[in-house]
């Protein structure tokens, strides 16, 4: 493990995550937690990849006393993870360098966690999902027939599309909770394609009244009623189009295991939706219906959650004018993204060290590869490129490569930096940024919007000497209550609370004189 | 018309460029060249509305004088297109205020041209395709046959990877010659599924030896040899995968009319490849094999064209080191981008006006639809969105919404701008930027590539105040060798010709200060 030992996210990281304890510690993970063969097609075994993976499913012994006196006070949850939204409704992260640790298929009980409520109490036994609404025959599954139908395995990346977001609420405040750049989770997922269950209702194609898949969780998992919506009362939904939802290539499924193992319950035990590409908001865990519409979900937070409205959209003008409904502003797939794992926050890097690597992950949506990864030590005048670290054997082109391949994990990307250059005065920050194939790339500045969602620019790291002639990095913000920063340090310079322009600088590079 | 009397494009604008001369001139084609209904269900008939849009498929009269004594003395091109490599091969494109006027739908003769040597005379009669390489049943099939097989008609929007080179260029010169913003034309197609050829060739899914479909023109059509290519010595070719060619909703066609007319020599005569949100490159014109293969083409622009190198990596060391064989770094979808139409290069906006309509357009890759057209009078500090004229109906959502929608063409946008904005000396310049349904924003700055392709950063125009109080705009170059612009006249200030910050500022708003 790099030299966190300094650094603010060390401490008790890689206790009891799903990593075997005769496996040791500190190692990275990336070369002995999968075996995954230089040639690709070896590795198209994603089932028995899944199995090896089971000890990275396993769920902590005990639960956490933080939880007692919750309605949570039965799930079982990593002391390790990063709790944002105080003690419940359970909404975390794990600190980066530690997941980033873990290599390319992470520990279930470190993955990202977005409850909205608290954990419905479900069983394998009694649990069934209704595929009902506009179907020929409507049906409802249970779990153990579910679990015998055709099923899939693949690794795949979930992302909350508020990842980043601590940064953007720096700016001005959105009304999200503040997720560091750790909302992420990449694991191996089992379940039903949601295709097979569709054909089984004996719908095959879109048409009038078939337009839409509105899938939506268990009643009363939200505190707030909504009675006439999809789903019903406290219940939290959203829909997809029916395209998506029959392209096999689209790789949606009703998953039931994750590396390996039955859900844990913060996953959506017994069984929830994976949509490979597409934002976290969509994936409806403890799933319960799955019914067939002419229109979207009604849902109260199909509409009023997981949209990008332009930046001068606040709350109180999307809800006056209506932007909640304009069909153009919805999010479905991820974009390009990616931040700095290692050096972690307010890490030291001796002077005394030659190298040090430098190391973090980045997605993109939709599929898309990324390509680049790249780091600039002069603001962006020059870019290099970094190694991408690819693991994935990419889904749908039989031969790994070409512009359909279907890329729905992270990468992991690494420099090895001479530490000389961070020891230049000249050199007072590192900027990351990543490309994918469609040369989409991280934007240079953050654009602000009312719900903090898809936040993408550069992700940057100030560099400070310290007395002693060391280097010390400062990242944006540090995820969870932790004070520190950059930007944090900004904001609270400017008592407005707001830094529209984004990094707090004034004017621009590309600014012509103003006319005296 | 908007006020371009005084523009650099004005002139001769609009005389035959297949609008009926009976039509009139001068008016806004968007409401009168193409019966769009408002419900987009209605507007499907492609085919009647190619047929309506066939007086945009006229060649003009005469052949150009400057055609006489060069290969392409018989080929009949409009006088208004801009040359951009002296007279041969020819390489043109429209004045972008002539071709946006034109509305949705362009005309045949004012169509991007990009040809790589002198136009093949070919004839309808004796020319054949050779469906070739690893398939069962290999065949040739000629004109009259091909045209008599299903055919599949749609507007869709070709674009040359180079567009908007010419500001690169001007930043450091690129091995490709200097596009403006008009690389491009948005017209009716049609032609032969791809993958309707292959599955009679018995081609029906890829496998070993059928992972590549190579495309190739026809032997000496280029003046440089390379004989052990796919297409033969002096062939222009390339490859797409099997994935992309065989699926249906990739709209891959062997397209033999234009908006509703034989093809233009220029365009392909007598039979090309359209790939929607594909760049122009791939699009083989004078398509004579089809060529089923285990490997990419090995044409030699197949890998020496068509590529986006990171930044630092120049000519001589992509060949050095092999970069132009590296498949991360192929581009095949577009990406977002766009610019401004109006104002026009040095056009005036008289201060006596109360509003002036900013025009322009945008598009993005891969069926991705344009979500955001938006100005900035701010330099970026703050964003308001103009209309998006949304005249396509989406293909493969069956609709017409849905996040699987395919959005092949480009969209026109507007924004009635008060001119006191303009006249303001804090308003030094107008920016614009594109964002697309899958949140890929036009980026900030360019990012210089030895290829000089996917050009996209925010289209900037200068406005400046004249000594009567009118304002004048200044765009980042004129297209051609029309000197002017405010890129050149910062280039012309660096005799280094190196302005790698891409907009000739120094430093960043998002600098710390250096330590001292």
């Amino acid at each position: 493990m790099a030299n966190v030992a300094v650094a603010v996210v060390a401490g008790a990281a890689g206790a009891i995550a799903g990593r075997a304890m005769s496996k040791g510690e500190g190692g990275r993970g990336d070369d002995e937690d999968v075996d995954f063969a230089p040639d690709g097609r070896a590795n198209a075994n994603h089932v028995a990849a899944a199995k090896k993976s089971r000890y990275l499913a396993q769920e902590y012994p005990s639960v956490d006393e933080r939880d007692v006196k919750t309605p949570d006070d039965w799930v079982k949850r990593h002391p390790n993870l990063i709790r944002l939204t105080g003690k419940h409704p359970f909404n975390v992260e794990a600190s980066l360098p530690e997941l980033i640790d873990y290599g390319f298929i992470s520990p279930v009980n470190l993955h990202i966690v977005r409850n909205h409520g608290a954990v419905p109490k479900l069983s394998w036994e009694t649990h069934s999902i209704d595929v009902c609404g506009n179907v020929p025959k409507p049906y409802a599954i249970g779990m153990d027939e579910l679990s015998k139908m055709p099923a899939d395995t693949f690794p795949c990346l979930i992302v909350c599309a508020g990842n980043r977001r601590k940064e953007q609420n720096l700016i001005k405040q959105s009304v999200g909770f503040s997720w560091g750049p750790c909302a992420v989770g990449n694991t191996y997922w089992t379940g039903v394609p949601l295709r097979v269950l569709l054909n089984r209702a004996g719908v095959y194609k879109p048409g009038p009244g078939a337009r839409y898949v509105c899938l939506s969780g268990p009643q009363k998992e939200l505190p707030r009623d909504y009675p006439d919506q999809d789903g019903g009362p406290g219940s939290y939904g959203t829909s997809i189009d029916m395209e998506t939802a029959l392209d096999p290539t689209c790789d949606v499924i009703v998953a039931y295991e994750q590396n390996g193992a039955r859900l844990h319950p913060d996953h959506g035990f017994p069984v929830r939706v994976v949509i490979p590409g597409y934002i976290g908001g969509r994936m409806i865990k403890f799933l319960t219906e799955i019914k067939v519409t002419d229109r979207e979900s009604n849902n109260f937070y199909h509409f009023n959650d997981n949209r990008v409205l332009p930046p001068p959209v606040d709350a109180e003008r999307a809800t006056e004018e209506g932007w909640w409904f304009k069909p153009e502003f919805i999010i479905n797939q991820l974009n390009i993204n990616g931040a700095i794992a290692y050096p972690a926050p307010e890490e030291i890097i001796p002077k005394s060290k030659k190298t040090y690597e430098f190391r973090g992950y980045a997605y993109s949506g939709g599929g898309r590869k990324v390509i680049r990864a790249e780091l600039s030590f002069d603001q962006g005048l020059s870019w290099q490129l970094a190694d991408i670290n690819v693991r994935e054997q990419p889904r749908w082109a039989d031969f790994g490569s070409g512009d359909k391949a279907r890329h729905w994990c992270w990468c992991h990307w690494s420099m090895e930096v001479p530490v000389e250059k961070l020891l230049d005065p000249k050199c007072v920050e590192v900027c990351f940024r990543a490309v994918d194939q469609s040369m989409n790339k991280m934007d240079e500045r953050p654009t602000w919007n009312v719900m903090g969602m898809l936040n993408n620019p550069w992700y940057r790291i100030r560099v400070h000497r310290a007395p002693n002639g060391d280097a010390r990095v400062e990242h944006p913000c540090i995820a969870g209550p932790t004070p520190g920063g950059w930007m944090q340090k900004m904001a609270a310079e400017r008592p407005t609370g707001e830094l529209l322009w984004g990094w707090g600088g004034e004017g621009t590079p590309a600014a012509p004189p103003a006319e005296a």
